[in-house]
C-alpha cells in the first residue's frame, strides 16, 4: 500500500466511551446544563476525537497550503497571479492575516508550495512540495493527473507527520494561498455535493458581475469537459481540483489517523474536506467547522460534510484565519470541561428537581 | 451634580476621525479589503471609540455585578437562591465558568456584592457595594426605591473607577449573578423595547412549562403593578429592576465617560445596556455586544440597542461567559490591524482595476 492508503487504514471511528464521560462531566460542572451550548458540544466531540475525557489539547499547527491554477487564465479572479509567491513570502515573514491571528491564538503556521506557478527559495518555516508549476486549466482538461493528485494528497499527509516529528502538536488547521482557488472549489463543491455551480457561485476575493458570470461559465465547461465523478475522489480532484486543495485533504486524513482533531478553515479548505471524505468518509468525525464562510457555497458545502460552523463573521480571507480564531475556541472549550469545579467541589446547590 | 451625572456629562460622541483612519488602515492590508469580515467593522468601531487609529487595549476586566431578587418568593427559578452566594464564592475560588474564560482571555474578574440576599465575607478581588439583602418582590411593589436604583448605578461606577485606579485596564465586560434575574431582565426587555413580555419571556437557567407561564404572569402581574415609564430610565430600574443590572449599567456608563470599548454580555447585561442607553444615550457608541444569547428576548434587545453580536454559541450562562470569549476576538481584531502588513510593506501586488 502508498501512504494514501496507509493513511485511510489508520482512520478508526471516534470514542464514544470517551465523549459520554465528557458529557457527563460537563453535566457536573457549576452552570446550568448546556448553558454553554456550543461550547460544550465542541468539547465533547474533542473528547471523542483524542479519546480521553478531560482533552488537553497543547499547542496548534496551521497548514497553510499554496498553489496556481491553470484556469486563471480564463480570468477569473480579481487579483494577477503573482500575488500567490508573494504572499508566501508575506507569511515567511510573519506580516500576512494567518500570521497574526496564529499568534494570537499561539500556534504555528507551516506554509507548503505544493504547486505554485514560480519557484520560491527554500526558507525556514517553508515546506516544499512542488507537484507542478501550477496546474492545468481545467476549462479545457484535466488540472492535473491522477498521478498528480495523489501525490498532492500525499504532500498534506507527508508535511504533517514532518512537522508532527519535528515538534509535536495536538490540534491542527487547514488554510489555502492560490489565486484563483474558488473556481476549482466551487467545481468540487458541486461535484460533491450535488448542487449546480450557478447556486454555489461566488465573488471570491471581490469579482464584479461581468467575473462572476465568466466565472460560471468557466465553472460549467470544466464539469462538462472533464464530467468528474463523485464516487471517484481522486479522480474528481484531478479533473477540476488544485495542488493546495490536494494538500488540505491528505492534512485532514493525516489528522484523522492520529486521532487529531482538525479546523476546516472555508470555502477552499471545505473542498479539501470533501475530498478527504470522499476518500474516507470516516475522516468526517475529525473535521471541525471553524465558521461559516461569505463566499456564496459554503453553506452548502457544510451541509453536506454534516458540520455546524463555530462562528459567523463574513470571513472569506481564506490562509486559515477563520481555523485559527476557531482553534483559541477549541481551547476555551476544553478549558472550561477541565478547568471548570463541580457542584460538589464548588459547594454549589444544583437545580430544584 | 452626583456621581452619575458628572459621569454622563463625560460621555461624548467616539472619534469619527480615528475610526476612518483606522478603516484606511484596514484597507491598505494584504487581503482582499472587506475580506476580514466583522473582525475590520470591530477594529474600526475600537479604534473609534479609543480615539486612535491602531487601538493597543491592554488587559481586559469582566466585572461580575451579584444580587438577589424579591421576586424569587413566586417560583421563577429552577435553581434556588442560596445559589446567588455559592456562586460568589465560586467565583473568588476561581472555579466557575467566567474564571476559566476570563483566564482563557488574559483579562482579569472583579467581583462585586450589590444585593446579595445572605452577608459575602470581605476577601480579596471581592468588592461590598450591598444596597440591601436582595430586592422586594416587583410583583407587588417596586423592586427597589428611586435612591436605591440610583446607588447600584453608582456602585458599578464606583467599581469600575476604584479597579482602574488599582490597575488600569484598556477593555471592560460585564457579567451578572443572581437567581431569578432573568424575571427582571424581560420586563425591562419589555419596558425599553416595547415588546410584550409574552414575546421575550424565556427560560432562564431551565424552567419547565408551567414554570414559564408563572414567570411570565409574575412579569405582567409586575409591569401592571409598577407601571414603568421607558423615557425615565432610573424610575423603570427602581420598579422592575435589579441591584446587579443597575450596577451593570453603571460600568457600561464608567467604559464610555473613559472612551474604553464594554463588552456586552447575554440577556441580563443587556436590560443593564438598556437601562444605561436610557440614561445616557451616548453610550450606546461605547457598547459590543458579545453575542447572541439563547434567551429568547435577546434578539428584541440587541435590536433596540442597534448591536449586531460577535458570537452565535447558543450560551445562557451569564457571570461574563459570553463577554469574556468577545473579548478574545476583540484582541485578534486590533492586533489584525496594528500587526499585518501592509500592500506596500509586503511587496505584495493589489487588485487589478
Amino acid at each position: 500500500m502508498n501512504l494514501l492508503e496507509t493513511t485511510i487504514a489508520r482512520i478508526r471511528e471516534t470514542d464514544r466511551a470517551a465523549a459520554e464521560a465528557a458529557r457527563s462531566r460537563q453535566d457536573s460542572l457549576t452552570k446550568p446544563r448546556g448553558s454553554l451550548g456550543l461550547l460544550e458540544d465542541l468539547s465533547v466531540r474533542i473528547a471523542g476525537i483524542v479519546g480521553t475525557a478531560r482533552p488537553s489539547l497543547g499547542p496548534g499547527a496551521v497548514f497553510v497550503m499554496a498553489g496556481d491554477h491553470g484556469v486563471c487564465a480564463e480570468g477569473v479572479s480579481a487579483f494577477p497571479q503573482e500575488v500567490t509567491p508573494q504572499m508566501v513570502h508575506n507569511f515567511l515573514a510573519g506580516g500576512a492575516g494567518i500570521n497574526v491571528l496564529a499568534r494570537w491564538a499561539r500556534a504555528r503556521v507551516v506554509v507548503t508550495d505544493v504547486g505554485v506557478a514560480s519557484d520560491i527559495a527554500p526558507a525556514p518555516g517553508l515546506y516544499i512540495k512542488k507537484i507542478a508549476r501550477g496546474t492545468a486549466n481545467m476549462a479545457t482538461g484535466p488540472a492535473m493527473s491522477r498521478d498528480e493528485a495523489r501525490r498532492a494528497v500525499e504532500a498534506g499527509i507527508e508535511v504533517f507527520e514532518a512537522e508532527y516529528a519535528r515538534e509535536p502538536f495536538g490540534i491542527a488547521a487547514t488554510g489555502d494561498m492560490g489565486i484563483g482557488n474558488t473556481t476549482p472549489s466551487t467545481a468540487l463543491a458541486s461535484v460533491f455535493t450535488g448542487v449546480a455551480a450557478r447556486d454555489i457561485v461566488g465573488r471570491g476575493t471581490g469579482i464584479d458581475d461581468a467575473g462572476l458570470a465568466r466565472k460560471l461559465a468557466v465553472i460549467e465547461r470544466a464539469l462538462a469537459v472533464n464530467r468528474p465523478d463523485a464516487k471517484d475522489a481522486l479522480g474528481t480532484l484531478a479533473s477540476v481540483g488544485g495542488f493546495e486543495i490536494g494538500a488540505i485533504a491528505g492534512v485532514i486524513l493525516a489528522a484523522a489517523a492520529r486521532r487529531m482533531p482538525v479546523l476546516i478553515d472555508g470555502f477552499i479548505s471545505g473542498a479539501g474536506a470533501l475530498v478527504a471524505r470522499g476518500l474516507a468518509p470516516l475522516s468526517a468525525e475529525y473535521m471541525i467547522a471553524a465558521h461559516a464562510s461569505a463566499e456564496a457555497g459554503h453553506r452548502a458545502m457544510l451541509t453536506a460534510l454534516g458540520l455546524k460552523p463555530l462562528l459567523d463573521l463574513g470571513l472569506r480571507l481564506g490562509e486559515g484565519t477563520g481555523a485559527a480564531l476557531a482553534l483559541g475556541l477549541c481551547d476555551a472549550a476544553c478549558r472550561i470541561l477541565d478547568e471548570m469545579a463541580t457542584f460538589g467541589e464548588a459547594g454549589v446547590s444544583d437545580k430544584k428537581d
